[in-house]
């Protein structure tokens, strides 16, 4: 899995039949400092997330292993919300801070 | 998923049996503004698009979960149309625009 | 997928037993100018393609979605041989030209 | 497999129940010298890791094949702890040195 | 599949019960020129590989089709050693010359 924060979404009326009612989601990926990267994701919102969440995010096969997402031509999934996480013990993000 | 813009087609006569009569395009890959990348993938068409059309798209084994690439040597599917997307509260694509 | 060039190939004579009678061959990838990169693949043939062509190949779990790589070690598939493709109207390969 | 040091973790209450009471650890990516990259990953702990350990993880659908990870929203696994590795006739990391 | 050399083994005693008995090396990843690049993975050997040997590597969900690690948090797996291969027709490895 790997990390980022919730940046925007996409709105799409032609799309495949399984698709109907997923809310997709841009990514942002961050790095192990928590900083952003030029890297994005789209992927389907299985947690209710919301716009500037900091989340935690699967692809491939995996993105399929929520009820949600069972069976969808989906290849990523953000499947938690991060509440805070460290490297080294650094604290690099905490959600109410 | 990733967000490209439909930039051509792949026509090929010679090729494994599952894959006749599937459409195959060709799509530039867009970083988190819009702007197109030197990365391009040959995606299965699942949702009729067409040329220019900026699409939505899946690779690795949930490429093969619509209907059209069920069980087929495919690794790419366009599976929904882009209407808009927006990202820091700024729309970066309008369809209708 | 992506386009590459059939380039060469690899001889091994130890190797899994679900290997046997397989080509395996050396695919250049190419860029979406038809324009060599320096990254390549091995990949098994599924069309008899030979060397010079140009093909699409598929990569991952869809790579054993051909009759001939059923349930093998096998993460890279040739399943078409590219006639021609085109890019924003201009045609970057042609086979027969 | 790659290996790579177990550098912090990630504290989530809003996920997926299908991690619940899942450790997840962040896993900062080493090269072929045991040096550490800017790469990281986010991964579940099969084997009772603990910080500062070095690791072998497994991504994709592999890394669903432990019976902790099993049918989870789950990419990457830790599935064994390093004792020693070494590279060309030189060992490269010695846990207990 | 990619092509590399064995260059190391990775020793664990603490490990995924699945992993039990099976043989980790690490392998460096060759270009398609067989020049050594600076990528590596850590692959199950399959063929009985040995230190030095140039192999074929499979990666992802392929890396499981083996007898030996079927159903195995394993997303690597020697399952060739190369005696040649050539590049547009010039021979770029022989193991036996």
């Amino acid at each position: 899995m790997m990390i980022g924060r919730v940046v925007g979404s996409v709105v799409s009326t032609q799309k495949d039949e399984r698709l109907e009612s997923l809310k997709l989601l841009v990514v942002q990926v961050h790095d192990h400092t928590n900083a952003p990267t030029e890297r994005y994701v789209v992927a389907v919102d299985a947690v209710q997330a919301g716009l500037d969440d900091v989340v935690l995010f699967a692809t491939g096969s995996s993105a399929r292993q929520t009820r949600l997402t069972n069976d969808k031509p989906c290849d990523a999934v953000i499947m938690a919300i991060v509440d805070s996480w460290d490297v080294d013990g650094t604290n690099v993000y905490e959600k109410w801070a």
